[in-house]
């Protein structure tokens, strides 16, 4: 633990939040996400939900400003009903961090393979459905 | 995650402890214990208090009968006038899951001798002050 | 060994099942298979059937709902006459664990694809013929 | 699998068998025996009882005659009343393949430093108590 | 060393040859062949020929009848009137331990890819030409 | 790069500081220093001075209070009438960021075997002479 | 630290140049740059800018005299109204190093592609944009 | 250094020279060569020619005679009106050694392109230009 | 293979011979040795004797002339009237490459502790007793 | 190769000249030395002289002025009448780069001792006899 640094925060995820660039992604991924199939570099942050960890993650590290659509969501997938009330949680949480961002949703599987490309998954316990979140990191100033 | 398996466990917390046998030790430690440089085997549990890990490891992990202290705690330092009001939510832990069990009180730095030679030690970010417990492991039968 | 937790799993396959995620796959192989050769990870538990280590894992790990056809087994090679009565065993464990669950035949070499695809390997030393069988994870609520 | 080799025996186990030469010396565990940290190498056979495993060793690996005491077996400790019918079992088992041997009984903590010596240790899920057994190999001619 | 296992076989190549499994192929190559160079498993044996190499490994291992053609040769190359006279001795080892068998001539460049699919090869330091063989292996029951 | 953080810290020091937990130092060394002969851990800052790091390093890190002397320098070797000036910025600097702290002088051999134990050593390309520096980390509450 | 050169060049940035061959390219990049997500090999230098790395680095090694542009940039995005000031700063350097050289002004995202190709990246601190450059390494007679 | 061995063959350079079989091709190349970014496997002999190199090399390698040119040279650039004398010395060594051979003129990128897929390549301290050379391998009888 | 070099001896071993300098020592042993417990470095030279592998080592290692003793021997235990035949062998083959040499006689495990500081142990199927031998390296010139 | 460094400095030597410090140790050996056996880190000069790696060394690297012999020589064994001629090679080199420097002469035993305890050993083909060389890395200012 550090003085100014959010204690959910690992020592190996503040590595990987320092090492990425402009335009890398960080994937925070729920608990049923196949984070450790698809990961680049994966990271667990086992018993927390995506919220703490956004919030932490957002609180050092910026959003890029070079792309229009600078978050990614999992689209719910046809056919099913359920509606994912975790993303206003996300959207309060950026707007609060990063100011307002459009948002880009990917179906399922596209979400995989970006998230495969990605520079490193955070896999987290979060129970809610569809709660997967994709980051571009911006420029530090 | 898994059916039966409290989610807050890692896969590599939960290999640890299926490895461990009868009489090998685990030290679950608060956030400013000394982990990485005294673990011959390290689980980071950042951002998690201890009373949550130690209820879930319980869950699993039957504690040694063949010893009559099968429970460790860091004793507070001579001057020191913190009260470790954690002990207490501990003890009702450990008595729920394993009954009641005699503490073996260490002081600090034989606390530190006791953790290096233990199986394994998990890392939290608790933050109350002598929070650190160790467990020996009983039989499985 | 811990309670709750099937003797027969070994500490790696209980860390490599929790590690999965939705929509990865896992095959339980029999004594014959040529598991080294196709395993991107490999768990060996030899001297044991298929069945007690599939009676096993799906104690802890769903099938996916999200797909009809979370099970597949290896066709019968054509011309061949073996009966595989192995696969009413199964059947019976699948049904009293997860229910009713449709099966995916598939030809062996497109097995033999799939295989190498799918997270882990299980090599059992199951002696029938045709044993070979995979399971797509479901999700934990 | 092979031919002529018990399917019992993992790759990984044959081949420490092998590798050993004359007095170097195996521990067959019970499922409690703190088997990962003591072995210098270590095989797991998850699920299986000792027995079975001890007559497959013997079936390829003949048992030392330069010394009086070729196997060693984990004393019951003090105040147990616990009686270790299992080596009855064992008896039979070395008698029929290797004939009369003179067995060595070691008090619990002494088997333990003997074991950390020894070449492997083969980690079984036997349930009985005091189950360990120590093999002293022989000259293969 | 141990009973039942002929002696020239080495600890790492009795492992490779359990771990083979229905379908695997293994080189036995002659002391010219690029075996380094080609392997995805390399077993050395310098010093010994391809006959007394041949003999041991189908001492354990059988071929397998799913297939016409379960053994290769290398063709010699058109334009040299070497004739590999250790071919006869191959197909009478072959014959005793499993019977007649169909052999399928690989043309030399043919036959280096067919090796870099093996799950491994054994270099020994046969020094007839021409004298690399591919076995395919059977089914265990 | 991250905001917050002082872009000195390269990601692996980041790293370190936050393992590091109660009572574990680190050395700052300057350009001389048999670092990587001594270090457990080794973090190269080539090209720049001790002061710059110090600063970067207490702006996140506190120092141990549980203690008289949570800084060490390197004693001026008997005979050299060296001044070590740099020593006037580096009480400052602590000064500053976490108030006056005791100093501990060690030998030129003594401060060696401390930081062989040390958790870390920061090489640096500081040309001062008796310029490495030495701090045992605190509590983060 | 050696005589002659220069100290800001870590051990293993010295070794990466002299591995470097005639055509070799090495990035030095600025601190936004994703470099560890392209470079084949990561030398960081956190805390410096690209001009004492660039007037580093060109003292020991001569720049490509068998190609036209021996030196490239990355090419302000459309769009984008900064002046990357710094390139003077390069320019200079690169002259009274190695004489007039023709610059390659690359396309953002054909200079990553380049970057991913090259022998090693330089991550600095540089907190200028647009402020990598990338050098082809010429023939040292 | 052994008996019958030239002193300046390395250890692990006499190592590869043995495990490479008929066909495998090695490359002795120049202190410019791009050696580390295309070996797969790199020997360095920093401070050596090629000529006590090749002659080293030849005395107990043979070259391959059932390929036509078993030795590769690369081709002066167009335009470039240098004059590599220094082949003059490589052909009476090879025609020492091993008799006359017709030599192959490989295009610059070409030559690079075969060196990617030679076994390995020794990387000399050559000053003089287009200095490096290929060699195939033949059978030692 | 190459030329000069006895076919017998595997690269690996080569590499160490040529390794090995002024007073390393080397052991051949015979196939009842715990060669993999006790070498520091192991190379297995499965299904050969002792004598064919000593007659081609010392056709490239010259033995100490520094020493009284170059040569050591295992002890025939006492009690034990086995014969060792094979040690004339062995000093036929010495006299023919070096000349007569004194004999150094260990005790069992003397010979054993000494093993375990050699250079490296050749691990041979020789099924002679007491067929063990270690080897001085003397100066090369 | 680089401008300014002697090519006969590999890339891993400059390295580790690079990391040494004040007081650190190298040996620089000759070809019969035990450089494999007792080096931390080992580095090849196969074919080369030891006075040739001198010079190269000591044009980088400064002795040590803070002890009284910041250079070691192996002393002649007694009995031995040869004269190391070669001495007065490294003394002219000594003098010319770093002026007049008192020598120590350790006892063949001794001088192992010390090697074991330096940070490297450069291992050259060099052919006289009593040609080791030992240097204390000086203060770079």
């Amino acid at each position: 633990m550090l003085k100014k640094i959010p204690s959910i925060l690992s020592p190996e995820l503040l590595k990987i939040l320092m090492e990425m660039g402009h335009g890398d992604e960080i994937v925070i991924s729920d608990g049923n996400f196949p984070a450790a199939s698809m990961a680049q570099r994966l990271v667990r942050l086992d018993g927390h939900g995506v919220p703490e960890v956004l919030e932490a993650v957002l609180e050092l590290m910026p959003l890029d400003v070079y792309t229009d659509e600078p978050v990614g969501l999992m689209e719910v997938v046809k056919g099913d009903t359920y509606v994912p009330e975790i993303w206003d949680t996300y959207k309060a949480i950026i707007k609060e961090k990063e100011g307002d961002k459009k948002i880009c949703y990917e179906e399922r599987f596209a979400f995989y393979e970006r998230a495969k490309k990605a520079y490193a998954v955070v896999a987290t316990g979060e129970t809610s459905l569809y709660a997967n979140i994709i980051l571009k990191k911006g420029v530090v100033v």
